[in-house]
């Protein structure tokens, strides 16, 4: 970006003093719209409305599973199948968890933090500061885990096929207190790209230079969330793992939460059988197993990956336009201003969007005071900073089109406005 | 219990002979029966059915809460009063987590351990060696979590009416390190005892002469459990911690999973804001909130407490012959015989039985070999390490009325077979 337009003075001075009227305009209108949460939209949801009642009083299997009863650490057969697909991952590779995959992966780094991912004498806890590497800008819940954990976040840029590898490969060689990495790998959050087959293989391969212990945590939350036929495939990690002997060296979760109910879904957590087995073992300890009822409503809902398929293209249809209009409210008005850049992703929940480098805070606060709730500046980065102050993720799944249009309006409005006042200083 | 009976040494030995004939004789049918499991019956779990399709397409509460969508970390507020009455806490000391109240209990000891209870100087893991209080005979899996957390176990011993509180107050007052205690105070695992209302007093006063951030565990599984329509009430500990001014030494924990689905139920956690304000703080990093479909489904189909307890009593209809046909053959067979002793509650899921000193392991042996299963001898004692070799907990709600007549006559037959082989020694 480069930060002076090809504008005059005054030329400035009189567009600060237009847009400034439109945004008072905006303030009077007492709006109050919200583009912060990567929520799905009601009619979304209401796509998985049969899955109450789906089991019409059947709670016990051909196989004599009672659903109702105790048992099953690591969940159903069926759904392991069923999650397996979804991962990529065999149906010894996988086992099945509760209504949320952030759990799993806390739970998963907290076991591997204190207690050893190859028992206790492995626990990252034993080394002097256990560190992870984080692209940028990426998921604040990913950062808080390590956070709660102690474990320290170095950034590393996403170059809109995944991660700087160059970058990766040489942190992760020369510093073996990097205990692992944080991965959206498809539709990252907030940018959207897709991660290539060449960034999967080379990460699938770190196995072999990291330290000891070192995880890939491979957060796949948007597998299927392509909304666009065009979206780039995203290559099988596990796969890729086997061809280096690396198969230990990766975690890969996902979950239903996006795919059917955001609270009241199916996480899952692949890797090896290796790692799983010691997972399984301090999962023991605290939880007696899953919610099987739930399991069994998705598998019959769902059935297989043709039928998730199926209604991801249902949900594609009511995606699709809240990204058009996000995105065309930006070309619009930002197209050749050099006042901002932004992703066009084909699939997920958010576009990202760069402000002029330390306006994006500005902007961020102009639109809240006019009614647009934005994710906090900041929120895509370890620790809240962004070193340019740039990066505003907009989420624009949950409102209406009405509401996404309105607050584009708005936002749009905030990113000239406090431009062209930074042009002016 | 004396260890010598009045009988000769000859007579010993025709019964030997006579009891080996019908020990061999239940060799022989081939029997598939297990009486290990805490487990409800298929007759129980059906009582719930309606929970699946209960909602009858209304995912929405009139407040707007979305069931399906993320949002809300500490629990639906209808959920928490269903389950603030039956842990007998206000709707401000609650909060709802998912279908496990062990996971809820291991999230807070292990917060406990590794965070501090009230921020990272308070955490145990700073100290020496950890401890917690067990009374005994107990529950497993509450040892396995301090197992898992490194937190070492002293045995208390049970007396009737709750742990032996003189050596309870005595250890907690010259050891700054024991940190807790488990309880399971209604219906004790596997004693069936309720603690007494001077024992809860003395377990809610502990928090004052303790060392700094002890917790009580109080692990209300069986609160509204009872088949006797006598059984004793428990006195509510929180009102007297809020009387003695100790809100924050104890931690409540429940479930509906002995009320409507075992696997499948909605846990709870009771305790003072205080400390909900920190173990939130944590949760916050693990998950976005609980299944709240599920907990409304609970709410719809337990309306309240008195619905809980019309409920309940449906399964004490199930659940008291279980236990009497139990009762009857131990009765009939051991009665006078001084080669055992047992627990008659009145309510919960188990009875306690003990053998003469030396002979559990010997009598659960015997047993499986004709094949009735039972809880291994020692799994009630922290380090399966029963002094005494001779507690064996059975759990008669699982298999049928038949099975367990079944079962228990070989129990019967094994516990007389072997205290005959211990006379004649």
């Amino acid at each position: 970006l480069e930060t002076q337009p090809s504008l005059t003075h005054e030329q400035l001075q009189s567009l600060e003093q237009e847009l400034a009227k439109i945004y008072q305009n905006y303030c009077s209108l007492n709006l109050k719209l919200d583009l912060t949460r990567g929520k799905p939209g009601t009619e979304q949801l209401e796509l998985s409305n049969a899955l109450d009642g789906i089991l019409q009083g059947n709670y016990c299997l051909p196989n004599g599973t009672d659903l109702r009863n105790y048992g099953g650490l690591d969940g159903l057969p069926e759904m392991k199948t069923l999650g397996g697909q979804l991962l990529g991952v065999h149906d010894h590779e996988i086992l099945v968890g509760g209504n949320s995959s952030l759990t799993l992966m806390f739970q998963y780094l907290a076991m591997a933090f204190a207690w050893g991912v190859q028992g206790k004498e492995t626990a990252w806890n034993r080394e002097d500061a256990p560190k992870f590497l984080c692209p940028v800008p990426g998921y604040d819940r990913h950062f808080s885990i390590c956070e709660e954990l102690g474990i320290s976040l170095i950034p590393v840029p996403l170059t809109g096929e995944g991660p700087d590898m160059d970058q990766v490969e040489s942190l992760v060689k020369q510093d073996a207190s990097i205990k692992g990495m944080w991965c959206v790998p498809r539709f990252s959050n907030p940018t959207g790209e897709v991660y290539s087959d060449q960034t999967v293989d080379r990460i699938a391969a770190l196995g072999k230079t990291a330290g000891p212990n070192f995880r890939v945590m491979w957060d796949n939350a948007y597998a299927v969330h392509a909304f666009e036929k065009d979206a780039p495939p995203l290559s099988n990690v596990m796969e890729r793992c086997r061809a280096h002997g690396t198969e230990d060296s990766v975690i890969i979760t996902g979950s239903t939460s996006k795919i059917t109910f955001a609270g009241a879904g199916v996480a899952f957590l692949g890797t090896s059988p290796n790692n799983l087995d010691i997972f399984k073992k301090h999962l023991n300890a605290l939880t007696i197993g899953p919610d099987k009822v739930n399991q069994w409503r998705h598998v019959l809902f769902l059935k297989d990956l043709d039928g998730i398929q199926k209604h991801m293209d249902k949900q594609a249809q009511i995606i699709r336009p809240k990204f058009e209009i996000v995105l065309k409210h930006l070309s619009s008005s930002l197209d050749g201003k050099k006042m901002g850049n932004w992703t066009q992703p084909k699939g997920g929940y958010f576009i990202s969007f760069n402000t002029l480098p330390g306006l994006a805070k500005e902007v961020v606060h102009l639109s809240a005071e006019a009614g647009v709730k934005l994710t906090p500046a900041g929120a895509t980065y370890p620790y809240n900073k962004d070193p340019d102050n740039s990066n505003i993720r907009i989420a624009p799944t949950f409102p209406s089109l009405e509401d996404i249009d309105q607050a584009m309006q708005v936002f749009t409005t905030c990113v000239q406005l406090v431009s062209v006042r930074h042009f002016l200083k």
